[in-house]
């Protein structure tokens, strides 16, 4: 088996090594040379210059995974694809796409007999070792072609794959994990911090994890990453509370509104992050001048702005 | 080492169990003789028939552990107990009381000489089979004593115990377990729903729920559970939509409101159980009726109340 990786970053570098192993034969092409040059002599890869180079170096029928940040830059390197790849072809996005593009994608790209495959990959940056479960949607045909790579990927050849049904039910299982795991982390962030604010207790909360890794209810991959940073004190307290958002944990909250079927857990987990990057600042302003203007109570006085 | 367990049932019966196969000597009193006589019978314990005969059959230093359903039973018994017991030995509770009376018993119970453990016991009805995670709080003194039966009782005797600090401590540190385990249990329901209710996809969720067990970032004990019963599509259409809540994950909420630090996610999960138990009804036939009242939308009749 013989296949293309595009995007060679954090899950995509670690993916053509893991593909490596298993006897995958790669060629790999990022937007930086010199990683490509990098995966390739770890992989035994071919380096691809450009789309155009990688394409002639796969021989029908073609089979291109790409690995890249989910938006326009996918949609673009998809568009650039179907120039050069003929009917028959696979293209598979293992990136964190909007199920709705991938269903559109699939549609556009069957009118040229290309066929799509839309992969979520879980895993993060220890899938290398441990193996990813990978999600996909799309036809049986092209599913079924892609099998060696996606055993290849998984833990074993046996678990954590699966095909879900048609284009887009690979990316909206995996849009639903993301929203849950929102939900996952955020509950174990709020307990924590309660029981850290009991500074009565002097609780060690590395130890009190890492207990909870044995025989506890709430065992689970995210407490078992939780107890090993929390064994080093530095990491909470060199760590800003600002938590970044990506689609997924949005989009879980939009299908909720469009199915009207309520995720509140999942929406307010979005919304504490939203809280974290400052964006109710503004709203706190607001709610600490009302209580100052009906009742007279104090507000603070804004920190200087730092000078710019 | 001997130790007496009072309270049978599912907890306290099936850690007797596991206590009686580690070598630790039962004596064993439930409220129902039968049971006692059944569990004693499993474990080759003694059969106590009263506190004074349990207490009889013991000798100092006694350690007498509960396994009541947490308020005033668990009060009646203490009491009753440390009328019967003398200064130097243990009265150890892993019933799921709350944090506030376990510190209140230590005190009352410390005047007597008598010591006391507050204990919080996870892993449910398969801790016989896979150890419990044990949390526990009270004097370094009291707490070493019991090491050998946290050892028998945890999944090794290495790992799943620990002496979290002084009285009130492990109970503290279990409601707070329980608070997290309210978040992760309505984060997994609620993307299991978003996906049920995505019919035009058709998706398994027995099959996804089991291939995100290998790999994904979701995968927990929980999700171990889950895919197990929807591998049942029974168990899941015979199943009411009511979800029961126990002390614990009310307390961690008032103690979010008491330290005034924000645990938005444990807090509405809560709430989304109240909701199960139709306790917003009313508040949803009022927002039905402002409705009606300001735009004349259509409100819908109640059911004919069933006959009682």
């Amino acid at each position: 088996m013989k296949l293309a990786m595009i995007g060679l970053g954090k899950m995509g570098g670690n993916m053509a090594r893991r593909l490596a192993r298993a006897g995958i034969e790669l060629v790999l092409l990022d937007q930086d040379p010199k990683v490509t040059e990098s995966v390739a002599q770890a992989t035994g890869g071919a380096s691809a210059s450009d789309l155009k180079d990688l394409v002639g170096r796969l021989s029908g029928p073609r089979f291109v995974w790409l690995m890249l940040p989910s938006g326009q830059i996918t949609q673009t390197a998809i568009d650039n694809l179907a120039a050069l790849l003929s009917a028959g072809d696979t293209i598979i996005d293992g990136a964190n796409s909007n199920y709705k593009d991938s269903q559109h994608r699939a549609e556009a790209l069957a009118l040229k007999g290309i066929r799509f495959l839309d992969v979520g990959v879980s895993g993060g940056v220890w899938g290398e070792k441990n193996g990813y479960a990978l999600m996909f949607g799309g036809t049986v045909a092209a599913a079924v072609a892609m099998e060696p790579v996606f055993k290849a990927l998984a833990p074993t050849p046996e678990t954590g794959w699966l095909h879900c049904g048609p284009a887009g039910s690979g990316h909206f299982v995996k849009m639903i994990h993301n929203g849950i795991e929102y939900g996952m982390m955020q509950s174990f962030a709020e307990g924590l911090s309660l029981m850290h604010g009991k500074s009565e207790f002097n609780l060690d909360l590395g130890k009190i994890t890492e207990m909870w890794r044995h025989g506890s209810v709430v065992r689970s991959w995210l407490l078992d990453l939780t107890a090993e940073f929390l064994k080093h004190d530095d990491a909470v307290k060199n760590t800003a509370p600002f938590v970044a958002d990506s689609g997924e944990g949005r989009w879980t909250v939009l299908e909720s509104v469009e199915q009207g079927i309520p995720a509140p857990v999942l929406s307010l987990a979005l919304m504490a992050r939203f809280s974290s990057q400052g964006k109710d600042d503004y709203g706190s302003k607001l709610l600490a001048l009302m209580r100052n203007a009906f009742g007279g109570h104090a507000t603070r006085t804004a920190a200087a702005p730092k000078s710019e």
